[in-house]
């Protein structure tokens, strides 16, 4: 009958402490996004697969989990026909995005729009499970839809300055448009390659200016389209520098030029609002090209190596493929598991953050029991969290309860305490101990905070 | 391309509204749970078929949502036997209790007993969806496992009242005992009619104590058992009352009389404590009948009629399937969505939950706007939800976002404005509108406070 019990791979359970870590996480964002205006939602677990497929391309469409009809789910199953069609119209959310459009088009007529919503939901992907990587995690996205203005990318700056200021995590903002990717490529004569000149601008700082060119030949651009690039390979300095430069080579391309002004838009928003994190115009950065339209964003850690750890940008047309044209969105998705690590890492969760119970009354028996009962719920009415040992074990046993829980105070009441109408409340951490009248619940809560 | 959007049957989406509701309810349920030094949990979604299957009974296995295998499922499969059993490895979360019992298991190295643990997840039923049921709908569920003392009953008792007397819910508890319910059917020297015994009390009130004898006629009870259970069915009074009847009728059940015992010391308990909630002996309570041992709760909101709102008690070997036996547990399951439903139908749920951003600044041009973000990102540092409208749009269609998102202030600041170095801020309520120099923070926030 007993069977070794396990979890799917790729799947994790979480106990008290990382529990009260991952809290911590998503409390704080929750609180950012709240401060900003942006309303929570949540969308089921359980999408039709016709709202999934074909979302995610090909390799997506794989990953994605497939839910077995319920019901005798093999009835008239054609078996010479693929069928797991057949025989799933379910699947599990595999992002927030794509719900997210979802519940944009089907509740429209609900929505006040421009729609600020944020979402911290579970979604699941058959990858590969590896370190880091799982089957199962969290996102929490925040988008703003329905409006085209800079100031809702100016606002993700600030949240995403706000979230990691009070995670105290130094991080750097890299900035990018589409559409500058988009007229870079026009500008060099080949509208064609803007995923390998942003690959190659990408390896400079390994490569160097050098072996870029020579991949950049191997890819087919001229020699000319090579001076043109030069430039933009060389830029440096702060976004007025790259800025000026971008804006002379950019001349020809008007999508290029409406980017740089979206770019410019939002720098001076950034300067004015007095974001303090550093914000870099980042060329190289092209998270998600066949989706993004303008802005492009990715949050990296300055002080923990990991990769982004927040990004995101705007799409122009999510909603279309459910019907709903012409919505212009932009938001950013912070990775739960990756700023955890990060907090691990820099050692940043603060202290006492798992901990349970204040204070715990050992159990010296029923008649003892009865005694610290109403002294019990009496503390708790003011705020502190307070156990009561169920069994009447061993002295050494409700000690190391009390230990291993890390719960700081302990009360032993026994027929002493009984007979003079007292509490005993001891301090685990400094040994200082305390004796006080019954009734002097505020006695006992000052002692303890 | 564009597809009419839509969500499987039985599954809900949440917009901001109903999550502040329901988050009002989490929130309160789980800062009950942690003033008790409850420590919360969290187990992933999919468990593996072999830790689910046989767990709820023939119905429940078919109510088991079960998930494709990736990669080909069907590659290798034999065509000749049953086939969801050989392209599915995992299923979806049906209870709480379950993934518990697995996690107490798994972790018994790491835990501290007793194990004081809540958890509040989604669940997912193939059940025929209908009104109130769902597909896929969220568990409260808080458990002590470790301990056969009854304090660990009456934390429960206490935390149901306490979350109750939170949301300002008038509730009963109905408290029955499993080893009662045996000793009965044996001093009716029927053994095995405890189901019997327990529907038929249940029906007293409706059919009357002529007819409630009729149908134990009908199940087989002899006149002399009719005879002993009489005084049961006219059971009233305190609990002290009901118990004394008890006493004397359960004499010969060594079984019948432990759970007296037990009953006795835990309504000893409650009136130690200080228990204000009515809480009230119920030998018709039988939920869950071949798997509790003990204790047995269920709370009934007084004002509203919708049946059980939480409910619970105590099983003796849930984790002994998983290999690891003798551990007694005792736990109650808060039903959200019933919770909802009362709060809704009593008008409980607290005013202005809902609403997003205390202050919408209206955007009046890029000039205007860079004017008040500083004072935007000062607003929020110090705790006000602010939102900028994103576009210069008309002023009648940045009021109607405001008014329709229901926030409560709102600044216009022009031309005027920013020549004079001041901030207009309007009461939309009371209509009482103040001016303030774009330093006075403290002021601003003082008006909208």
């Amino acid at each position: 009958m007993s069977q070794k019990p396990s979890i799917p791979k790729g799947t994790r359970d979480f106990g008290q402490k990382e529990m009260a870590a991952r809290n911590y996480i998503f409390d704080t964002v929750r609180s950012v996004f709240k401060s900003y205006g942006y309303a929570q939602i949540e969308t089921p677990a359980m999408e039709n697969l016709s709202t999934l497929l074909g979302k995610y391309g090909e390799e997506g469409d794989k990953l994605l989990y497939r839910i077995l009809n319920s019901g005798d789910a093999f009835a008239g199953v054609d078996f010479d026909k693929p069928l797991a069609a057949q025989v799933c119209e379910k699947g599990l959310r595999y992002d927030l995005t794509v719900p997210f459009a979802r519940f944009v088009v089907q509740h429209q007529g609900e929505i006040s729009f421009p729609f600020k919503r944020f979402q911290i939901q579970p979604v699941w992907r058959a990858d590969r499970p590896q370190k880091g990587r799982y089957r199962e995690f969290y996102q929490c996205d925040v988008d703003a839809i329905g409006s085209r203005s800079q100031l809702c990318e100016l606002e993700l700056v600030q949240i995403v300055e706000k979230v990691f200021s009070l995670l105290d995590v130094r991080v750097c903002m890299h900035i990018n448009n589409r559409k500058v990717l988009t007229g870079l490529a026009e500008v060099c004569g080949c509208p064609d390659k803007v995923v390998d000149i942003t690959v190659a601008i990408d390896k400079l700082d390994k490569i160097g200016l050098e072996a870029v060119g020579e991949e950049l030949r191997g890819k087919g651009l001229t020699e000319e389209a090579l001076d043109v690039l030069r430039p933009v390979l060389l830029l440096s300095g702060p976004f007025e520098e790259k800025l000026a430069v971008m804006r002379k080579l950019m001349a020809p391309s008007a999508e290029g030029c409406r980017g740089l002004d979206e770019l410019e838009e939002l720098f001076g928003y950034i300067r004015s609002a007095g974001v303090q994190m550093p914000c870099e115009l980042d060329l190289s950065l092209a998270r998600g090209l066949n989706y993004y339209t303008g802005a492009i964003f990715e949050v990296k850690a300055l002080d923990w190596q990991i990769g982004s750890i927040c990004g995101g940008g705007r799409y122009d047309n999510l909603t279309g493929i459910f019907g709903l044209p012409d919505m212009s969105g932009v938001g950013v998705s912070f990775g739960a598991d990756r700023i955890y690590d990060v907090l691990v890492g820099l050692e940043k969760f603060p202290a006492g953050l798992s901990s349970g119970a204040d204070l715990l009354f050992a159990n010296m028996g029923r008649d003892e029991v009865a005694y610290v009962l109403p002294v019990a719920a009496a503390l708790r009415s003011e705020g502190i969290a307070v156990e009561v040992y169920p069994d009447s074990s061993k002295l050494k046993k409700q000690f190391d309860y009390c230990e291993r829980k890390g719960i700081g105070f302990l009360s032993i009441c026994g027929a002493d305490e009984l007979a003079s109408g007292n509490i005993q409340i001891k301090n685990l951490a400094s040994g200082e101990q305390k004796s006080f009248a019954k009734a002097d619940v505020a006695g006992m809560v000052a002692f303890m905070r």
